[in-house]
């Protein structure tokens, strides 16, 4: 019977697992699946793909609407090195006679809204959200009934290290959004939010916190459509998701985690859309959370229009005195490579903050894009200052 | 800038969902990403596969080794009604212009050694797996430090519904494996083990239990290769794993969870390869272990040569007596549908079973194959017996 397994495990390996990996010019990719050899990352970070289709017409890589035409060989082998990548994480396609598809050599991610092949160049010398030799914590994965949507939802919660050790010590709690066709696994899976506070805390320079990975789309029943409403940038519009968020979730998380309830130990910080949606939440409801981040995100979405801070988001930023007096941290990231509009976007709410004479922080991560890597580094720099 | 968010959204959103759902036949297949409405699955248990891919010359959906050739009408849809499934999971491709891909209207599954499509046909009234209004158990994602493969390993950890505030209580075990080339998100995301035992002990049918569900891959340092060690099947054969099992996560589990560290109160139990690596880890180490269940596989491999119970796996079963004295179950399932060599192979340990006299229970799943919906009724059949 030793054919059979043979033949099944034949079937089932990617083709580029045939060649010796010893023999190829740089690394796999992290993001490959097990046994992947393609992509290749080389050390300038230029990114080398490959697919084995000999009755295929044209082969594409896309990443991130830039496409990277592929060649064929003699023996049916397309491939192709693009210029050197940004550093960080791309969701990217192979467009195989005109049809968008996985590359099989990719683990997939959900965002794009599918479950896409994704490529993580990585960043040289840098190991704060790899898996380390320390304490780790949890993260679970809880389906929660909602009054709200009057549905089942999803969240992945992270408990640091310790957590079911020391059953008399209760923990703040940083609330966590995902960005635009992303979801609650976003966080975990790309941006390793649980890696980088097992290292902080691990370093001290965190404190021991929980943090819940919502998933950020929420219609109440008989609402319709794929994205939160964003009806205007000049109002506070996520309605189901706040609404999730103050009558679903935090209560459930405080009831059933040892958490400090109050508004010092809550944080609410997210990327791009869920900058948006942590933003306003955040800002809205200041009774509840003192620490607030928007990463790659103002309140006004992809809009470029001036803000006017007496009337925009009605009006909850023209009394400055009173806004920084309760906020303990508004916190503002971006990186140095995003593209339009997001520049754009976040310098006009920027502006309007300057003007009315709120308080934040900013930080501008260097030669970083829209991307999982800027919103890391986000998270690295945010996590620190929370709950001191 | 309302063109860019359209241009955005339009880019990322399945070609599926541009129609309308009211007017399609059948219903969307459950393991579709959101809004996606193919795969469909019609009431006779038809599967209706499409892609738009006008410029491709061939496309086949290959479902277990079975091929559909799709056809392509006037505006370059390709689509195919296969005839009626199997009720269950099954994980199939696409083969576009000869190039196995995965299906974008599809979520994709950790099996076949990659990030696979899969369709889920629904077994009508049928609701033991599905989430219902009852509560609801964590899956926690936990990460461990193995000391016999030296290296960091995650595994998925249900704990039941009241675990974190019953924190008197404590609770018996049940180890899970998963099959070949599959790996420790399976009985999650595909068995949907933690919605199985949630309904359960809902219905009090189970007791309330921790599930550890393992990967089972697992090589000291300097061993290769991508598959358990199987080199004979008349000995038992996963020594890392069984190293990994006794060394690394019971011990693990017992130390950080509320368990009953006994063999009373332990478990194991697997699918398929998995089948074969629970059995012989458990029937291996009666000290540790009073429950031992195999689902679609002995102990011999996809192995068909007779097994002789006076000598086979070190003669652990010559002894009936002190077996069957020890053993407070045994239990083997399988499919009726699954494909050679499955029932020759199981039925030879079966054989072997009965001519030594071990006394086990067999459960036959009617009209299942060796695929998901075989393993959750396995589960379910098994889960109430256990610590009783």
């Amino acid at each position: 019977m030793k054919g059979v397994l043979l033949a099944i495990a034949i079937a089932i390996i990617p083709v580029s697992t045939t060649l010796a990996a010893d023999d190829l010019p740089g690394e796999a990719a992290p993001t490959n699946v097990p046994g992947a050899h393609y992509p290749r990352i080389l050390p300038d970070h230029r990114a080398m793909f490959r697919l084995e289709a000999p009755e295929a017409h044209s082969v594409v890589v896309e990443i991130y609407g830039q496409t990277y035409p592929m060649k064929k060989d003699a023996d049916g082998v397309w491939s192709v090195t693009t210029p050197p990548l940004v550093v960080g994480f791309h969701y990217y396609s192979l467009i195989l006679d005109g049809v968008h598809v996985n590359d099989p050599g990719s683990q997939t991610f959900y965002g794009t809204g599918i479950d896409s092949s994704g490529v993580e160049v990585p960043e040289p010398g840098v190991d704060y959200y790899h898996r380390q030799d320390v304490p780790h914590g949890d993260v679970r994965i809880r389906l929660y009934h909602s009054k709200v949507t009057e549905k089942w939802r999803r969240t992945f919660i992270y408990t640091p290290p310790g957590y079911d050790e020391h059953i008399d010590k209760r923990y703040p709690v940083l609330y966590l959004e995902h960005g635009s066709n992303e979801n609650e696994t976003g966080w975990t899976f790309l941006g390793h939010a649980n890696l980088i506070l097992d290292n902080l805390i691990a370093e001290k320079k965190a404190v021991p916190m929980i943090v819940v990975m919502n998933n950020v789309y929420a219609h109440r029943p008989g609402q319709t459509g794929s994205a939160p409403q964003i009806k205007s940038p000049l109002r506070p519009d996520f309605p189901a998701f706040e609404a999730v968020m103050l009558q679903d979730v935090i209560p459930m998380i405080d009831a059933t985690f040892r958490t400090i309830p109050d508004r010092d130990h809550r944080a609410i910080a997210g990327l791009s859309m869920g900058s948006n949606a942590a933003l306003r939440v955040g800002t809205g409801n200041l009774d509840k959370f003192a620490y607030i981040g928007g990463f790659s995100g103002g309140m006004n979405g992809l809009h470029t229009e001036p803000l006017d801070p007496a009337a925009a988001f009605d009006g909850r930023f023209k009394d400055a005195a009173a806004f920084n007096a309760k906020v303990k941290l508004l916190w503002l990231g971006m990186g140095t490579v995003e593209p339009a509009p997001f520049p754009a976007a976040i310098g006009l709410f920027r502006k309007m903050l300057d003007e009315a004479g709120i308080h934040y922080t900013f930080y501008s991560s260097p030669g970083t894009a829209h991307e999982w890597l800027t919103w890391r580094r986000d998270l690295h720099q945010f996590a620190p200052i929370l709950f001191k």
